[in-house]
């Protein structure tokens, strides 16, 4: 059995889910999932679809070509096909904190996350033990203000050598530049600890603490050159009070961290997420 | 614009979006909206699509019918159309509890709830004059163990005459029997103060107390035969501890009860529920 | 059976707890509930006490003498006693939105909210059904650029009138001046329909969509000079997707406000909130 | 400085906060957290306090000692007092899964339990790299239905040995008999994978995804010999849909379980519960 996964945006337009939903039929494909979303003040049109084929001689290059000659180059589409053999390759960059990696890595053993991890990237020594429990190969690579763009020129290395799709910043403590956000657009994954756009920037625990919230946050997002500001993939939130100190907050958000993150990854995994205006379309 | 929404389920087969989507696009009908869902254990295929037809000699019966004879039948689908200008029917039974009513009155008044409400039915007169505030009918139907049946035959009365599609029974502190049942299949919504299957039956609240259970929920549904048993709609929480009394608890709980049955009610007129095997499928 | 509720605050000495409860054991009253709380960066202490006296000469106005000379002076106290029977007086300032006002009276009937409510002020004529249909006096003081000073000279007369003792902004769509704000300091509870700091000043929902959260959130605080920045009484959140349009995020956002909203009013009138530092401590 | 926390327990009289904070006061201690609740249906008080010494000749003994002889004995408590640098002996007791033993084991880690951990108890041996990554020694103790007995000697000889003072069973697939219970009473912490009441027994996803629950959830309790009904500590849920497979529910319910169960052992370990007719009162 094949499946595919197939993402598309373009300008509302009538009957597009009818001639993608009649190219699978006729390409003998079975509809398995099908969503759809339009930005109606936007009107532009969003699709996610599951086909499965099990033709012997199913051939996916094929189906893709013939997908943009008979019916994406008309409707002027934007889309992606993925054939479900092909496991996205993620790198993990980290610092100091451990607890986004281990709930990475746990559920990656578990088998909760269909990918593959050809090497965490830091700017510390601290996590190497982690990544050799689960075997994981782990590059040193430290970065000062001196040798940033050497520091970069070495994890793009990497990143290309490996062939990574995708880069999960694990509360990395670095800014990712300009570079390599144009090298991973929508493909570098940050988990940031507050409930943006509310405290964005350093030590946004200190700052809720300071103006006295009721509810903390996390977001995950993808990375743009403005800090803090990309597409919102995920967040979730939990109650606070004036009992908590700031290290208390430090302590619920960590729980936040690994969950919210984890769950971005799936959903990017999955080919869950699209991206536009900023914003994102999250399919269930 | 006409708009016409679909609701189908039948056994999983191939094609079956396929040629619903062809369907509507050959009836030169463009869908704004499809979700579907397949019960794998059951094998079981569920399909919601929201189509727009802006033709002048649109006519929604001849598109029915065209649908039973060109699709439902080969595919042997349960289905139903609905066009968006069937405003449907709704009853309010009531005991003496306003919260609920007040909350659904006043959604309806603000426009949240796209219904007709003929009437308001019931046991006690407490509530009408809220029904009066907001103009409409009140029937005082008393119900005792000897009056029963003849008090049930006055509400099927009523139900009959005015046609009406759907019952809600907001807090409406009597058993409804099987004749009721019967009559409107999968069609009267109750909320039960408890997070079911947690506490079933009379006084949910002061079970909850006594295992000292440290969250609280509600939990609306289709009525069944089997008490509290029914196709779960809806459901919330919210959080308690030792220092809430059972009063607490019951105030809590108001506040869960009325934005859960008003969800429920939502989910309903949208026609976005289906049911099957005591189980629902809830579009979004 | 009289009781007492004691708030108090001070700089963080040893035995404060001991001396005030020593006070009231030696006052021959009973001590039902106690809770305190240090702020270890600033050293301040909070206290909230209620007291039982079952004795039939007490005075409450001489315990609360003898309480100032013997125990708040040497430890340089700001604190507040306040007797069961002083229901205090709220006036609600209202606009054009009726979900918030609903919501406060349904309570004040049900007998939830332990207030007295001398009248409701809008500049609007909106909603004086609403407030006839539960008996409560409704002014209609018109607001414009013009007129700001002179609306608010009769807003402050009929506060002073009735001795009004806090005032809530219920979806009220003017921003209060100064001179109201000195007069009531932290008296002033608004309903904010963002999660602050995200989104101050008007239109966040339309703030949020554009941003793309997935959580939408409301804040109940008090009104200070600077606008939305005032001590956080309350916040919930809800979740949302890119599906949700701004009308739905409003719609969404009624209930949170509404919940929110009467949920701050009710920790008011139980006298469980202090401010400081711009910060609520809020006594559970 | 010297620490203590004070827990106790008793018929509600009054007097009781007063005797106590004046003892406290009276040692030359400074409270620098008291709580208190009354169950008034059972007239029972309860009360939380710690205390701060700074005292050079502070005994530990001693205090407890006058604190017995000239208050607990007059108001017939029960009470325990801690001294803050008598660390609990947690044992863990695990079978196949690991997700609470990673989640514990690395909270311990990272310092947010302040427990001493002497050895890890399992009926398989799949755990047994972690527990070593950890350096914690892991006893393979088999369990038949043949030599349960036996084997529930092994345990108890290796709780006693090693003072054990309660027992975590993080997600071990054993029933806990009679015999341990009566050692370690209310002092053995479970993790029953459902929102309890609702799915007492074995295979609550399974119960769950029948019923078509929207709502799932997880519950730490301390066990007795009714299985799965004893004293409620946390419990937590998550929102779920028909679109979720019983592996979905799972896997969500994974999550939840790690996060109550560590909230549970964090409470008891600080010192926080105390149980009463199969309830908990839980401290902030």
């Amino acid at each position: 059995m094949n499946t595919i996964t197939l993402l598309i945006n373009c300008d509302d337009q009538k009957g597009i889910i009818a001639a993608v939903t009649n190219f699978i039929h006729h390409s003998r494909g079975n509809i398995v999932y099908i969503d759809q979303h339009v930005d109606r003040e936007q009107n532009i049109f969003f699709m996610r679809l599951e086909g499965e084929f099990d033709d012997d001689d199913f051939r996916f290059e094929a189906l893709a070509a013939t997908f943009e000659k008979s019916i994406a180059k008309d409707f002027r589409m934007r889309w992606k096909m993925y054939p479900d053999d092909m496991t996205p390759k993620m790198a993990l960059f980290v610092s100091k904190y451990d607890h986004c990696l281990y709930d990475i890595l746990g559920r990656y053993n578990a088998g909760e996350l269909k990918v593959d991890i050809p090497f965490i990237i830091s700017n510390h020594n601290d996590l190497r033990s982690i990544a050799e429990s689960f075997n994981i190969p782990y590059h040193y690579i430290p970065v000062t203000k001196e040798n940033k763009a050497a520091a970069e020129e070495k994890q793009l290395k990497l990143l290309k050598e490996y062939k990574v799709d995708f880069v999960v910043l694990a509360r990395y403590m670095q800014i990712v530049t300009e570079r390599l956000i144009k090298e991973f657009p929508n493909s570098i994954i940050n988990i940031h600890h507050s409930f943006l756009p509310a405290f964005p920037g350093a030590r946004p625990y200190h700052s809720a603490f300071a103006r006295g919230v009721k509810i903390i946050g996390t977001t995950s997002h993808y990375v743009t050159e403005e800090l803090d500001a990309g597409p919102i993939i995920e967040q979730d939130v939990v109650r606070v009070s004036h009992s908590h100190s700031i290290k208390d907050l430090v302590a619920k958000g960590r729980d936040l961290e690994k969950i919210v993150l984890s769950r971005a990854i799936k959903l990017h995994i999955e080919r869950k997420t699209m991206v536009y205006n900023n914003k994102t379309v999250i399919f269930s």
